[in-house]
């Protein structure tokens, strides 16, 4: 291994030192058992858990290490804002393998604390080992929301009416050009989209203080599944109108993505909510675009209107990770 | 991937059903972005992640999969007992390589629920995802302990007396017989220490309330691993005297283990625990021997003492996991 525990944490608790954090509520973390957290009275904890797998969720050969530590922190932190809430602190399980160079460590560890000090998110604990084959991550994270105010993914009713934020298949297309291209370690900037998706936590945090949502997921798997778990745990349906589905654009010039990508591409990290058909949503909130694409439907099947005449039943089709 | 994410988590609901839990402190586990937990009014939240990773903590054809399961979980709850805290929730991130037969599968997940009914610990989440080689496991568990009640690792002073709880080295001693015999499949009869190793959530949880205890730590790593954690933490050495050191004893007729053993020797999960010289600390505490072992001083190095004459610094060897 690389890094030994202790130099690993040394070198986490070195980064973290000038972390814009909440110090009042994280009163012990890396060097102890356990990660001790205070959160406000009055508040839930969420907790969330996400693998990043090499040659699942990314591959050494495409992603810089950078991306990789971003995107790992990003899987967690997106999780956080589609309950509302706001994340605490974060948690990393780390193995690696004895042949990965130093470097790449170094570069992993600066892209997710990168990302977890614009959140305010403080590395609180983990664990690392050697790792059998590739590079392995578990990334926690914990977040606090007001008691009571978390929103689930159980709250949709019929008649709400469905909404997204920002565009959708940006990320799969990217991934698709990668494949075609078999482009080594591409510049994040060809790719920011896919390489540096940014959790909406201000967004989810502000549809939850309007008491606007009923219910709630992030983007992670694509929207044909991710609408199904909405749909699956509400015990609902829902209509869909393709047209409404704001797609990406890519590419110079910029052409919009094709339907498949927006419809079943995943780690978009944007958000998927449903609100009550008589409040009105407003088409931009916290600085994102927010786009009305159906409506929660009584019967529990969700279908896709096109403007070829009626619609076809939508089938969840999980996002297809990377394979090695 | 033998069990896709939604049999796994229907099979996972259905045996938690049962679980004696508190339920008021769990608003949404599984099915939801996040798990959602409320904890007693006036407690500090503990969070803890482990790694089990085949080839690197266990092996598949030495340790039966209920035995794994277990371990997986037992590794989080020592923590929050080295806390003396209460364990509250868990949630499992698990990558399961495809060849892998169902019935895997099932008897991890019975080790695992049967130890978390045991504890009252509900499984509220988690992560699934397809491993490029080998099980890999990474558990993490939620619990609480009255606001500013956790013990940290950094509480030792000199003069401190050192104590240990149950015998030592048991799973290691195995561990050796095991790679000896080539043994498959071992019966855990034969092992229970190393196959069934029990959290000390009891003893840690009456050390917290009887406020007995400066600084503590699970023995996961091993005594002169973990010893050096709390004066590392602490800022103090120690002098153990080897002769007080609690060894298991194995095998029939049983044998005392080697010093060795109980030194080096990883995975017992007994607490390693300091008080003031002053308290009196009993010789049996929620039916588990305690016994005292050195003392801590002021300067920062181990030392172990020994009938044949004067100290020999004591240096942590880190426990060796299992190599495929």
């Amino acid at each position: 291994m690389p890094l030994p525990e202790k130099a690993l944490i040394a070198k986490i608790r070195d980064r973290v030192k000038s972390r814009r954090v909440h110090p009042a509520i994280v009163i012990a973390g890396i060097g102890d058992d356990c990660g001790v957290l205070r959160l406000p009275t009055g508040h839930d904890s969420l907790v969330t858990t996400d693998f990043s797998l090499e040659g699942i969720h990314f591959r050494r050969d495409w992603h810089a290490p950078e991306v990789v530590g971003h995107c790992c922190l990003t899987r967690g932190l997106s999780d956080i804002a589609a309950m509302g809430g706001e994340p605490v602190a974060a948690f990393l399980s780390l193995a690696l393998p004895r042949s990965l160079p130093q470097s790449w460590v170094n570069r992993f560890i600066r892209g997710l604390t990168n990302l977890a000090e614009k959140y305010g998110v403080l590395l609180a604990g983990g664990d690392t080992a050697e790792s059998p084959d590739g590079v392995l991550a578990d990334i926690v994270v914990v977040g606090s929301v007001p008691r009571g105010e978390a929103i689930l993914r159980s709250g949709a009713r019929a008649g709400d009416r469905v909404y997204v934020s920002g565009t959708l298949g940006a990320s799969a297309a990217a991934l698709a050009q990668l494949r075609l291209q078999s482009k080594r370690h591409s510049s994040p900037r060809s790719f920011a989209r896919q390489f540096r998706p940014e959790p909406r936590i201000e967004l989810g945090r502000v549809l939850r203080e309007k008491g606007l949502v009923t219910a709630m997921i992030d983007l992670s798997d694509g929207l044909s599944t991710d609408l199904a778990h909405i749909c699956e745990e509400s015990e609902v349906g829902a209509e869909i109108d393709s047209r409404a589905i704001p797609r990406a654009g890519v590419g110079k010039p910029t052409r919009k993505v094709s339907l498949e990508f927006a419809l079943h591409g995943g780690e978009d990290y944007e958000l998927l909510f449903t609100a009550p058909r008589e409040r009105r949503v407003p088409p931009q909130i916290a600085g994102v675009t927010i786009t009305q694409i159906g409506h929660i439907t009584p019967r529990r099947k969700v279908f896709l209107l096109s403007e070829h005449g009626p619609g076809v039943e939508l089938t969840a089709k999980g996002w297809e990770h990377f394979r090695s």
